[in-house]
């Protein structure tokens, strides 16, 4: 029986676990695998303290930090499914059915965002093809970028782009916007912004990076129903795919509530509406999905879990 | 005009800095100076992903990443002594009578921690006298050490200090402890703490670490209300001293709610009771106070800020 078991293996897991290990909380870190959304980043220009770095370099020193603790137990490569409720215990399942008893139990396991599916996506991830507009819109100074997604995600990655790109494409794939109106008002008036509607992404063509990206016009002619079907080509050196994001939160649907987008809802220390259960990052319904606030928070939820184990011995 | 003042100079000054800069908000930040209070810190070994660094290192990392963004404003040296509201802006007024005015402010002063005012206590400041049990209990491991304050932070720091030192002093000048029963409860039953009452410390003395602590007894005699005065000697390695601490948060006490402490009252977006004023990490009234947390709560008030900006054009 565990005081804690963090489910996670991104920035707030490894910052959880680390305070956990520290305050002596007896604790199992279970972690499919180490790294996070933002592994995959060529470039992290804001993590506080480090002016630049790798995704993947971050998440190693991350890793490195939790290892260098004594008081934590580690399981990686397994991926819990469930967590549920056995009298006072939490039972966290293992997809291979292994079974860990605990009093507590910190959320940390992040989002995963939508991709768009088509060729060229996955091979030019990082290089040209980006999902954080926050993050990453800097590094396209000077460039002519693409934004794919008409809701509030991608209206906010044009804006982030707007100081930095000299042009930006938006592509929707309906006929209107779907973010707020503010918004679309401050990018329509923007000379730099061409909003493209009815337009499918198809392929995203490079060669050490992106160079073009590919779309169909899908504009209907309301009368007969027949489509154009026009292939269009973009000449890009960015696409940001900001078609929305999923949480990884299915593991616990049936014991603590979330929004309509299954995003785990928490307070500001992190509890969720199940008592013994807390989350934190990527995986909660609080705006603003970065890695030093993923990091606070879990640190926080941890720090609260404290306080409540020693009230609930 | 500014859209936007950030006041302080620690890891939360620091954090929001550099997202006003990568998100181009027109931003001015005034600190007094640069650091924070970790800065007095030998070894720092949870800020995430850096396992040991001295509080000085990690200032100055913070302060070079900020200095680094090539869009913003920065003035040291200086004070704010008050922010007011003048019609629909913001102004903030230096000791020296200088005049900044903006859209939005964000509170980052911190707070400072009481200090005993005793002999010794500047000396061995980092070199045995601790301020965060949290952060530097793990630094006493099979040491004795001594807690000066009865108080939640005193027992806190004794529960924090528990899987480490060996021996315990938990000091406290009246006649009875302050903290929560329950906390009280579980010090009182551990065979390594050793409650003195009626402690008034007079001295901390060592050679190039502390190795000692005077205090005067000052139990009354209920009948004829002498004390004994004698004075006692203990053997320690270490003092925490946890007689509370106070938030710098005197610049907007006449514009934003605070509570009896005068910590400010934020909602989880750093929001205060005054629309356009946020604030974040030690000046607010939540709770656990660590440099990831206050980095990673700055970061959040800055995007929020950035959002209201973009409704109050």
């Amino acid at each position: 029986m565990y005081d804690l078991i963090i489910i996670g293996g991104g920035p707030a897991a490894s910052a959880a676990g680390v305070y956990a290990a520290r305050k002596k909380i007896k604790t199992l870190l279970v972690a499919e695998s180490f790294g996070g959304q933002s592994i995959v980043s060529q470039d992290i220009q804001n993590w506080i303290g480090t002016p630049s770095i790798s995704g993947y370099d971050l998440a190693q020193s991350f890793e490195t930090h939790l290892r260098a603790q004594e008081d934590i137990e580690i399981e990686t490569g397994e991926l819990i499914k469930t967590v549920s409720k056995e009298g006072d215990v939490f039972v966290a399942m293992t997809e291979g059915g292994k079974r860990y008893e605990t009093k507590t139990v910190l959320i940390t396991t992040g989002g995963r965002r939508r991709k768009l599916g088509v060729k060229g996506e996955k091979e030019f991830d990082g290089k040209g093809v980006a999902y954080c507009s926050i993050c990453d819109a800097p590094l396209f100074g000077g460039k002519v970028v693409a934004v794919v997604g008409g809701g509030n995600a991608g209206l906010e990655a044009v804006i982030d782009l707007l100081p930095y790109a000299t042009k930006i494409y938006l592509l929707q794939r309906s006929g209107a916007l779907k973010g707020d109106a503010v918004t679309q008002e401050r990018i329509m008036q923007d000379p730099k912004v061409e909003v493209i509607f009815n337009a499918t992404t198809l392929e995203i063509i490079g060669d050490s990076f992106v160079n073009e990206l590919v779309y169909v016009d899908t504009t209907t002619n309301g009368f007969d129903k027949l489509t154009t079907r026009e292939t269009h080509h973009l000449d890009v050196q960015g696409v940001f795919i900001e078609i929305g994001s999923l949480p990884n939160s299915e593991l616990v649907k049936d014991v603590a509530a979330t929004t309509p987008y299954g995003e785990i809802e928490v307070d500001v220390y992190g509890k969720t509406s199940m008592q013994g259960i807390w989350a934190a990052g990527d995986v909660t319904n609080l705006k603003y999905k970065q890695n030093n606030i993923a990091a606070g928070d879990a640190i926080r939820a941890v720090l609260n879990i404290y306080d409540y184990l020693m009230y609930n011995k």
